[in-house]
């Protein structure tokens, strides 16, 4: 396989990416040598290099514990579950969450053999006997709510208080678009105005 | 800037990635460090090294000249015209083709400052000197038939014929979706059957 084919291979197998993609990522990497090919290069040299798995939270970041782990002003009374890295940096986009995380790395699946010791979930017992407050944030899919009863299950032996994401209408949504659980659970969680 | 800023940064300007699916690509590479991630940053680094433009054609290859001008079996006297290296690989999927190409990297813009040079016809005419038939493989938008157009002419003193790709009803299409200007074309072109 020449080096271009095998380039095209690698793109394509990204998130996103297909084989058509994948051609022409490659062709504009070799249109832009010095901008985004060579940087790109590094830049994936030096995560293989430096980006670990916290060993605390599971977040990835080039120290270990993380930085936000090792950041003294986080509350670390207060856990949050996500599932993915992904999620986590979704929640941090909001800027409003002070608390730490707990990256599990998936959903629990008998199908695929991903337990609760895959999930490090002994690991999040341990850190929320410490907490005061562990707010569950899963996907709100069969999976993630699968996993997060059982989660909450293992920590009520820890007497921490065990919180979940509220349902509701999205900001800027319009009611008509939105599906009927969603609906109906705003409505019962509704709150005085 | 953090390393993983950085490759969230790098993987959201590849055509078809935004910040968003940036952010999942980064993810899925450092979930599978040993799959995809080392051997994506072994390939750019290749690529970089390695993958040139062909001074003959324009075609990006290891080898300078590209494989395919430097392939005795395809005929020398036969040329196509692409817009970009994209085409010459769709071109080369069909397996209907035996002559050699000519890149020009680009359409005619007056805008964006693209001359004859920039597109290096003045390489093609002389490499047409020689040939029997050029086909003008641009594609059929305004750019492309302006340049193709300009092309046309430029050939005129070669002594090689011009031809142009087929327009018509795509293979496995239906009448009923096509734009009316391709079906006008494919009844003019009408073939006995």
């Amino acid at each position: 396989m020449s080096d271009l084919e095998r380039l095209v291979q690698l793109l394509s197998k990204l998130p996103g990416l297909g084989p058509r993609s994948g051609r022409r990522a490659a062709l504009a990497l070799l249109k832009r040598r010095e901008t985004l090919l060579e940087p790109l290069a590094a830049a994936l040299a030096a995560a293989a290099r430096n980006i670990r798995a916290c060993s605390e939270c599971g977040n990835l970041d080039t120290t270990d514990p993380c930085s936000i782990c090792a950041d003294a002003r986080r509350d670390p009374g207060l856990l949050c579950v996500v599932e993915d890295v992904a999620d986590l940096w979704a929640i941090e986009r909001t800027k409003s969450f002070a608390g730490r995380y707990h990256v599990l790395g998936g959903t629990l699946s008998a199908i695929d053999g991903v337990g609760p010791d895959e999930l490090r979930i002994p690991k999040l017992v341990e850190r929320a006997r410490g907490a005061r407050e562990v707010v569950i944030a899963l996907n709100a899919t069969v999976e993630g709510q699968t996993t997060a009863h059982y989660v909450a299950e293992r920590l009520g032996e820890t007497g921490a208080s065990v919180t979940r994401l509220a349902h509701g209408v999205p900001v800027g949504g319009e009611l008509d678009y939105l599906d009927e659980g969603t609906l109906a659970a705003a409505l019962k969680a509704r709150r005085p105005l």
